[in-house]
Parts: structure tokens; C-alpha cells; sequence
């Protein structure tokens, strides 16, 4: 674990939920949070207990089910309401009763926000910080405060923004944080400001970047090289308007190129993979061109350099992409997908056995789906029965000879989805029909209906995520869906993926290939 | 026009074009040199002639087509062969025959790039340049020179990379350009070189900037601190691996913060129509998060704030998004408040007239449906059907009785999908079936059917976008499917949203209010 010199503070299920598009269930923020922990940050801001139920839940939840290894679980909240006492204060009750190890204070720290905002006065405010921050602090609490607007209270009325960090540092707060709330600064105003506000104070400072000016990773750095030790940062930069400063671009930067080991050993070369589970989670589709770990950030256009790159890519890429977990790509080489592809058959246990031509067959068809739309990445069971099915070795359990869903609102306001499945099981044609909450559901009922028979296993199958991303057509109607459906069996899950210009032909053949995989799977001594 | 002292140097054309998944046509080369001289830009960097015949062609059509007003043409080549005189050199002659006023001279700076990628002698990469740049500056045209490399080659070698400059600056080159080509480096570093270079050469030097470490724009505008006059940039930051610095967002720090008028008067009002029809061009959805031009740049979505933001837009905003054509949008989300409702609801147009009982009633259902899984910060459309509900004054235009969708997987293997929908349509009851290549599609063909004589309209209505979210329910095994859909008529788009157990209904929801919407829409006057 880092030491507590510098603070990696991620606040992606605070601030970062506040994107437009960003809606997140509690079984979201604990799983984003699985991941932030296993990527090695310091601290996981989940939320703002009491003011959001559903915050209250991710807390109570968190402290049961999440078992962290790196980081401490943080909660916002904001000082005490003006006129009356931290401790008898319902919200910063529920701050203290979350069960965080550390709680982040919202203070203000512009003098007009203070009046228009919060219609108090400046000494009502500091005193409103101290006491909230000596009341959690002698309930056990770590407490880092958030000077919201400071650099422009700052260009304001320095004096008073100053002596916001001083009470809240004097009050016990172990961090105050200097936040361009509006996003509008550029990096060397805050450089000169954050370094003017340690050599008054001397408190422990750290930087919270919103990136309204485009700046948001380079004002964070800039904060860094004037002495800041925290650094506030969101996954992929997700957070309200254009959003925060991207904690891998700030992480990678820090790693890279000040030599400051800010993750533990190992971490950093997770970064594409968890940007880009995170996106999963989030429903954004992973933005390609996103520093260090977008698909095409070591993407090089073969033209005049290409010979050149390939004997010194160190000449031609600000970094080797492996340190961040990312790939070098030639955009008219197919090196890379030959490698790749021999590479997870390996993984997956199917041996292609050194045989080129074979290998460039399952190369070339890999391609041609991937064009179709297909991603086999978060697929591995689809990748698997792809590969054998190519050494002449499928997997086949039944054959689908027809099926047909009907979905129906009546006139009564009832309505009812039906499935029939025709199938060949083992020499047999089997008919079934089944109902189901959606098509989906009607589909996989009318399925195991008509196979379980013959493999009594599926029963034990569970459908437990299924995903669904629109890719881009020329036009809405000429879109291709991709379907992802995960499955377990409750010894472990396997995902497959179909793809169609019709979500229930896309989802139907994801929906046999899990089954398929399944039974495969159950066949093996590890299972 | 702005006086030769700054340069804004726009290179979409060249630098921009080898962004993955960009090709532009000729005619699209026109119609945004077009875009960017109305936008004020002073030179346009249209390609490489004599090297790409598209680019050949764009030179010849630039000068019988494109009427500049504020920009001049820039054409963009390499020094000459080593061993070769720049007269005798077939490229150089292309540059100098193009007809382009200008030529950008791309010369290596780093000395292991000109012994392993050139195979040549520092010494014969001097002449190289000062060889090439006084010929074409003898034939009249002005030049600048792109140091490629120039921040890694410094750190290489200071003294040849300052060699460099010095020849080229003496040869009569008017800027030169130091390019930061990996986009490995940090703001810091950055001024400092362009500082020290300046001083040892006394040069004018310019500053091109890959976003490799998501600091672009940052490196951009540190140059400019230290000196640099002459910006390269590209349209939305398009360009090679992950990027260059966003043009939009240096001109707008540019004239918003540093007080520097870069543009002519009145174009930076363009900046966020000029960045989305850009974005249209090149066929890449605008993104929605960019700095100033993004439709998330200035969406608020805290509740907290929402009251305090109506009030003082100024405190909560990094400047006023109409400087850059942009607007302020207030959000409606879990978070949300009574305030964010009303100006939700002002900015829709529905007055909700100061009535505090409407208004507490609007937000209890607002916030119930988000409980069910509905978001309307992305539906506009959706949340004004529903204000006008709330009103008494709901829109119906017709009123569905039921609806059936058949979709079937034949044993042939073809397949179709079908859909049957019985409406009330002014007191008539019409019943239509359509076929469509998946279940929303076959939909909209049967509603269209079915109310297109009672509403001619529905005919110019077009489906734009279509997005589907998996919501995990309370048990995990009753999911919730989230259906965002985005129509068009050629004037404007607007979105609705639909939620339920089944991805079917969930779309049906969306859809009728598209449509109810879209003639809604169609009555106003201002269409």
C-alpha cells in the first residue's frame, strides 16, 4: 500500500456519477468501487449518506459485502447548517454514523458564495468548518475539507479563501483541498496559488480539477509541482459539464513521468482494463481516443514512418504502451491481431497448435466479425467456441431449427410475451413454448423447456447480466445491436456475445452459445 | 483581420485527417476550409500537394473555389532529399508550384531521428533546411518551419535541436514551429523550452501539440505564457493516436483568459456551431463533453445548487456559455430539486406558473419515475409531456388500443419481424401491420401506417438514435430496460424515454411519445 505521503482520492461514484448519462444502482457502486480498490487508489469516495438513500444504501451495504484491500471507503457531506451545532446537526450525524473511516467536508471558501449561496456571513462559515471538523474528528473520523470554488474566492478576496484553509487545518483536517468547482482556471494560476496558500498556512494541501477549460489533468499536475499531495481525480474523467480530471491520465503522468510511484506494484499496468470495465459499468462506450488507455492512443497510421516505428516504437510513442496495459497497433498491420488471437487461444486452453495457416484463418474470420460488429474481448466463451469450431472440433448440444417470440399489449392494459423454440436434440425434434417477462426471458424459458431433457444441467443456468450497446449505422434504423449475456451455473459465469441488426436475433444467438458453453463447460473435470 | 502578431493555424485538414475512422473527400476539404475561414482562423493547413493525389486536387480546386477572407491557404511538405538541391527536388517543387501563399516545412529536430529515420548527418539535415526554406522564400512564398520531435530532441540534445531553430529562423523561415510530436510532455516542461529557445535564438517560434498526456491544450497555452505566437491546432482536437490541441478550446482561453483577441470580431460566438458542423463533416457524433462546445459544457445537475444558479449563473459557470454560442442547461435528476424543476420547466417553455402545490406534485412524480428507472436529463421531450400533464393540457394526437410484435428465426433460416398496432386516431379505429428488420423498427412502420392520414407530418419524422440501458432490479432477476429514442425532421431532434420489464413496452413507451412529441413540435410556430 502507498504510505500516506500522497493521496490518491477517487471521487468517480460522487462527482463522477454527476455526468449527464451517468445513472448508477447501488450493485453498480460496489462493483466500480471492487475495481477502483484492486487498482490500488487510496481512497474511494461512495457518496453522500443522508442526503441520498440510495447513498445511505451503498454505505451500509459497503461496510458487509466490500472487503478492501487498498483504499478507505470516504463519505461527502457538507459543514454543519449555519446556527446551530455540528453535534446536533441531523446531516453531519449521518456523516459520522456511516461507518466511513474518512469523511470529505464540502466548505465554502468564496466569500459570495457565502452570502448568496449559503446567506450567512464569512465568520459564521469558519466557525461552521471548525466545529464540523473537530466534532468528527473527536467521533474518530478522518476529515479532508473541500474548499468548493476556491480559486476564484481566491482571485476574489484572497484573504478570506486563506483563511478557510487555516481554520479547517487548525480545526484538525488532515487535507484541505483547493477545488476549481467552475473548471475555468489554467495551470499556472493554480500553481502560483496553490503554492501561495501552502507558504501562508502550511497546511496540507490537495488539488480537485473540474475540466471546464480542457486543463483539468494538467491543473492537477500543476498543483502537484507546487507542492500538493492529493489529488482528486474521477475514472475516464466522468463528472458534471464536461467533467473532472481523468484519474488515469493523472495516475500514468505521476507514474510515468515524475517517477512518483502513487499506485502499488503491479497496478498501473491495469489502467486500460479498468478504464474500460469501468465504462462497461457505466454504459459509455469507452472513448477511443481517451489518453493512454483509448484503442487508438498507440494507434500509428502506416505511411511515411512505418519501418521506422517498428524498429524503435520508443522513438515513435511518448511511453510503451504496456506499462498502462495498452497495445501498440499499426492500423494496416495484422501482427498485432495474429498475436493476440494466438495468444487467448492459449489462454482459453485450445491449442492451435503453431499451425499458420490455421491461425490465419481464425485471424481473418476474427476480423471479419469484429467488422460485423462483434467483440469477443468481454466474450471469451463465444472466442472459445469460435476456436473449436474452426479445429473441426464444435461444440454442438442441440440444433435450432425455428423459433418465434410474440410480444402483445392488449386493449385491457395486460399484455404477455410468448416463445416457441423448435429444436433437433440428439435425433429428436423437440417443440416447446414458454412466457417470460420479455423476449428475452420468454426465449431462454422456451429453451431450457425444450433441452432439459435431454441435459438436465441447464437448469442449474442463470441468466445474471445482460448487456445490450447500439452500434453506430449510417442512420438510427440501420443500427446493429451487440449483444453480451452472461451466465453462471453457481460455480462460475461465462459470457457470450451475438450481434444483428434485430435485438432478438442478436440475443438469440448470444442465448445458445451460453447454453452451449455451458454444457461444454460442465463436461470438463474443473468444470 | 488580426494583425500578423498571433497566429491561429488551424491544421484539421492535414494533422486532423489522420485521426483513425476520419477519411474526408475533396469536398469535404472544401467545406471546411469554408467553416474555418468565416471562423476567423489565419492560416489552413490543407494538405500535403504532390504527396496524396486528394491532396494534389484540394490545392488546385482551393484556388479557383475557395474566396478566403480572413485565412491564408498553407500547403504542408518535407526539407528536401539530403544530397539533392532543393531546386532539383520534385517534392520541394510541389510545394512550391501549389499556389499556396504559404508552405509549412516539416524538418527533423531530434538527432537520433535524423540518423535512424532520415539515415542522413546532422550537418546535411541543417542544409536540408536552410537550402529548402531560402528557395522557397526566393520564389515568394512565406515559410514555416515544423520542428518534429523538437521537445525530445531538446532533452536529447539541447545544443543541435536549438541548431535547428537557428537555421531555420536565419534561411527566413517567419515562425518556427516546435513540435511536441508524441505529445509525451507536461505543461511545465514545455515553457520552459520554449523560454530557453527563444532566448538562445531569438526566434519566433510557434508551438504544435499532440494530446498524448491529455494536455494538449494546456501545452498550447504554456507555450503562448512563454512567449510562443503561433498556435497549430485542429477542429474538436482530431488527429493522430489520441489527438492535437482543440482548436475551440485554445481560442477560447485564448480570448476569455488571457484577453487576447485572436479571432475577428464577433467569430467566437460561432465556435460551438462552427465545432458541430465540423463534427457533422467528418461524420463523428460532436462530442458531448467537450470544453465550450459540448451540449453537456454547461448542464447542471446538482439540485443542491439549482436554486443558487438561477439567482447567479455567473458563480456557478467558468464563463458565460453564450461568448462561444453555447447555452446553460439544467438537468433533472435523482438529485434533483424543486428548482431544477422549474427552470427545467421555464427552459421547456411551461410555466408552472409559481404554483408551489403543481410544482411539489410535478417533482414527487418526477422523482417516482426515477425510482422505476426513468431519467429525463437526457428526454426533454418525455419530461414536457409530462409538465403538460401535470397542467391539464396533455398532448394526444392518437390513442393505441394495442399492439403485437411477431418476430420468428424460420427453418430456412430467413426470418421476419412484424408488428400489428390498432389505434384510436380522431375517433376512427385504424389497424395496421409492417414488417421491420427488428421489433422497434417494425413498430414505427406500423404507428406510422396507422396515423400517417390523420398526421401528414409523421412522414418527415425520422429515427436518429436509439439507446438501451439494463437496470438491475431489487432481486437481480427482474431487470429493468431503459429505452432512450432520438427522432429527427430535418429542423431539430428531440428525445424520450420509455422503461419496463420488457424491452418491447419499454421501446412502445418511447416511441409513442417520439411521435406524440414530434406533431406537438410541429404545431408551434417556431417549428
Amino acid at each position: 500500500m502507498p504510505d500516506d505521503g500522497f493521496h490518491v482520492f477517487d471521487t468517480t461514484l460522487r462527482d463522477g456519477a454527476q455526468r449527464e448519462g451517468i445513472t448508477l444502482t447501488v450493485a453498480d457502486k460496489i462493483a466500480i468501487a471492487r475495481l477502483l480498490d484492486a487498482y490500488g487508489v487510496g481512497f474511494i469516495e461512495g457518496g453522500w449518506p443522508g442526503a441520498n438513500p440510495k447513498d445511505t444504501e451503498f454505505f451500509e451495504r459497503a461496510s458487509r459485502e466490500l472487503a478492501l484491500k487498498h483504499a478507505r471507503l470516504t463519505a461527502f457531506g457538507a459543514t454543519r447548517r449555519p446556527g446551530v451545532r455540528a453535534a446536533d446537526d441531523p446531516q453531519v450525524a449521518a456523516l459520522r454514523d456511516s461507518g466511513a473511516p474518512v469523511v470529505t467536508l464540502v466548505a465554502k471558501s468564496d466569500g459570495r458564495h457565502v452570502e448568496r449561496a449559503l446567506r450567512t456571513t464569512g465568520e459564521e462559515n469558519l466557525a461552521m468548518i471548525a466545529d464540523t471538523v473537530a466534532h468528527l474528528r473527536a467521533h474518530g473520523q478522518r476529515v479532508f475539507v473541500d474548499c468548493e470554488h476556491f480559486f476564484d474566492g481566491h482571485l476574489y478576496d484572497p484573504g478570506y479563501a486563506t483563511a478557510v484553509v487555516r481554520t479547517a487545518a487548525e480545526a484538525g483536517a488532515d487535507v484541505v483541498v483547493l477545488c476549481d468547482t467552475n473548471g475555468g482556471m489554467l495551470p499556472e494560476r493554480i500553481g502560483r496559488i496553490v503554492a501561495e496558500v501552502r507558504a501562508a498556512t502550511g497546511a496540507r494541501v490537495g488539488i480537485h480539477a473540474q475540466d471546464d477549460s480542457g486543463c483539468a489533468v494538467a491543473n492537477t499536475l500543476a498543483a502537484v509541482d507546487a507542492g500538493a499531495t492529493h489529488v482528486q481525480c474521477t475514472a475516464n474523467g466522468y463528472g458534471e459539464r464536461v467533467g473532472n480530471a481523468d484519474l488515469f491520465s493523472v495516475v500514468a503522468a505521476l507514474a510515468l513521468k515524475h517517477g512518483r510511484d502513487v499506485l502499488p506494484a503491479g497496478c498501473l499496468a491495469e489502467t486500460t482494463r479498468v478504464s474500460q470495465a469501468i465504462a462497461e459499468l457505466v454504459n459509455i462506450a469507452p472513448a477511443t481516443h481517451q489518453p493512454y488507455v483509448g484503442v487508438s492512443a498507440f494507434a500509428h497510421k502506416a505511411g511515411l514512418h512505418a519501418s521506422a516505428i517498428k524498429v524503435d516504437p520508443d522513438l515513435y510513442q511518448h511511453i510503451d504502451p504496456a506499462l498502462v496495459g495498452n497495445d501498440m497497433r499499426m492500423l494496416v498491420s495484422d501482427m498485432a491481431g495474429r498475436a493476440s488471437v494466438e495468444l487467448k487461444a492459449k489462454e482459453l486452453g485450445v491449442d492451435l497448435g503453431g499451425d499458420r495457416e490455421l491461425l490465419g484463418r481464425v485471424v481473418d474470420r476474427v476480423k471479419r466479425m469484429e467488422q460485423d460488429g462483434y467483440s469477443f474481448e468481454a466474450a471469451d466463451a463465444s472466442l472459445e467456441l469460435l476456436l473449436r469450431a474452426e479445429l473441426g472440433r464444435p461444440a454442438r448440444y442441440f440444433t435450432a431449427e425455428s423459433w418465434r417470440v410474440i410480444t402483445e399489449r392488449r386493449a385491457d392494459g395486460g399484455g404477455i410475451t410468448e416463445a416457441t423454440v423448435k429444436l433437433d436434440v440428439g435425433g429428436d425434434r423437440v417443440i416447446a413454448t414458454a412466457e417470460g417477462n420479455g423476449p428475452v426471458n420468454a426465449l431462454d424459458r422456451a429453451l431450457r423447456a425444450a433441452a432439459e431433457g435431454a441435459h438436465p444441467a441447464l437448469s442449474g443456468f442463470e441468466l445474471t447480466d445482460y448487456k445490450v450497446r447500439i452500434l453506430e449505422g449510417a442512420s438510427g434504423t440501420d443500427a446493429i445491436t451487440r449483444i453480451l449475456i452472461t451466465f453462471g451455473d453457481g460455480r462460475g459465469e461465462w459470457t457470450t456475445v451475438g450481434v444483428g441488426e434485430n435485438v432478438i436475433d442478436a440475443s438469440w444467438i448470444a442465448l445458445e452459445q451460453a447454453f452451449t458453453y455451458g454444457l461444454l463447460r460442465g463436461e470438463r473435470p474443473e468444470g
